[in-house]
């Protein structure tokens, strides 16, 4: 970690020099256009593409601000809903939560993030860190869905949906479109993971953009938290009775209606 | 890891669909202009900002394609100096070895990387990996950058400094234009750490053409690779007697002598 030295110098400095990190929040709110994600690496995988014996690429999501491709269609949905609201509410303790509290924070909009009791403390103050108000609210996620669809109600919040909104799907979109600036020829397929099928959505969304509606899209699903394939199956959407993989936040009870 | 009928999938993805690995290389060539470095993310680290009391940003450089901030320079030098060469040769078992290898592999030119016995096997794995061919020589470094110079007398093969040429510091003084086209004002200060001081004097470079030329820069060194401060003690540019620090190819027993 840093040194104490380092530290006092950088508290110095921050005195003679830095505005406060406030002021910087209110300089970005203005400069609404730009979008709060970034243009992520591609790196091949050289372990992947010698065990699969053609160049595998990974977009490395894993290195947005808030950790996780949500902060695109986030981002993108509370810069067209939330630029004057009193502030927004997402039940999420996963990744949709951190980059709603993020992107929030970045727009000087107060967060409120509904998480069941089941949340692991870390999940918690790592929201608190990105400035969110933080409300344990039930057993599961549903419960705190619905307490967040509540408060949306009467405390007249701008309700986050973690994946099913056009708007999310258009944000996420960008990924397909930083892709195809950074390889030289059409990809063979397109791997993904799907949770409640936002992710899907908006990667379709992005090939047709790009015109690359021949790729095949390969949708994974959990273990445990597979409603995407239920509904396949079934030939309906379908609403799984529990999340029974480890990663009870990274998945849903039902898929989306647009990704079906 | 990835499911085994993914990968006959993929696999007949790829006979129907990709082309060879090798061609999309040999495209690559041709667009020289074209860096091989990624413009990778500059995050806000939440809690190193809580710590110091002003906002504090890491330059994601583990995200490039090589791992490291490396390849800015040694990219750029390939591509002034390599383009027809038989092949290039860098004695490093640390990261300038692996982004020599990186970029040769894109430009399709071979590489040798020599490095002491003492790297460890997983190190000479990931070079191989990358299509090097990997000479062990002696038991230090300074006996594996002898027989990387002999070669490049001997053989015809470019020589690539690990960290004391101006080319290498032009390639490395693009990561401070990234950072000022990120950030909306002008640091405090820009903290970075010392091996054989390539990285100083790029960023300094940097710094410079961007304009920032009163931005103080913090240089850090590793205990027991500290070239850098003996020379700053000693008033001239010094010798350690060896490295002691556990990050042995990390570090350089002499500074170069414009970083100094």
């Amino acid at each position: 970690m840093v040194d104490f030295r380092v530290l006092r110098l950088l508290k110095s400095l921050h005195r003679q020099r830095f505005s406060s990190h406030f002021s910087i929040s209110v300089k970005r709110r203005g400069a609404m256009a730009r979008p709060f994600h970034l243009n992520t690496p591609l790196l091949e995988s050289v372990s992947m593409t010698q065990r699969v014996g053609t160049p595998v690429f990974l977009k490395m999501e894993n290195s947005q601000p808030s950790g996780s491709f949500k902060i695109r269609g986030i981002g993108h949905l509370c810069q067209q809903l939330a630029t004057d609201s009193k502030g927004v509410v997402c039940s999420s303790g996963g990744n949709a939560g951190m980059a709603a509290a993020y992107v929030a924070r970045k727009m000087c909009v107060p967060a409120t993030i509904v998480v069941p009791s089941s949340t692991p403390q870390l999940v918690v103050q790592r929201l608190r860190d990105q400035g969110a108000t933080v409300n344990i609210t039930g057993k599961v996620w549903d419960d705190a869905n619905a307490e967040a669809l509540r408060l949306a109600e009467t405390e007249g919040l701008t309700y986050v949906p973690p994946f099913d909104h056009p708007l999310l799907w258009q944000g996420h979109s960008s990924v397909v479109s930083e892709v195809a600036a950074s390889l030289e020829e059409k990809p063979g397929a397109v791997l993904l993971s799907v949770g409640g099928g936002g992710l899907l959505c908006g990667v379709i969304q992005g090939l047709k953009d790009v015109g690359w509606t021949d790729v095949p899209v390969i949708a994974m699903e959990t273990v445990g938290a597979d409603c995407f394939n239920a509904a396949v199956k079934a030939g309906r959407l379908v609403t799984l009775d529990d999340i029974t993989s480890e990663a009870k936040c990274l998945g849903a009870k039902t898929v989306c209606r647009k990704a079906f």
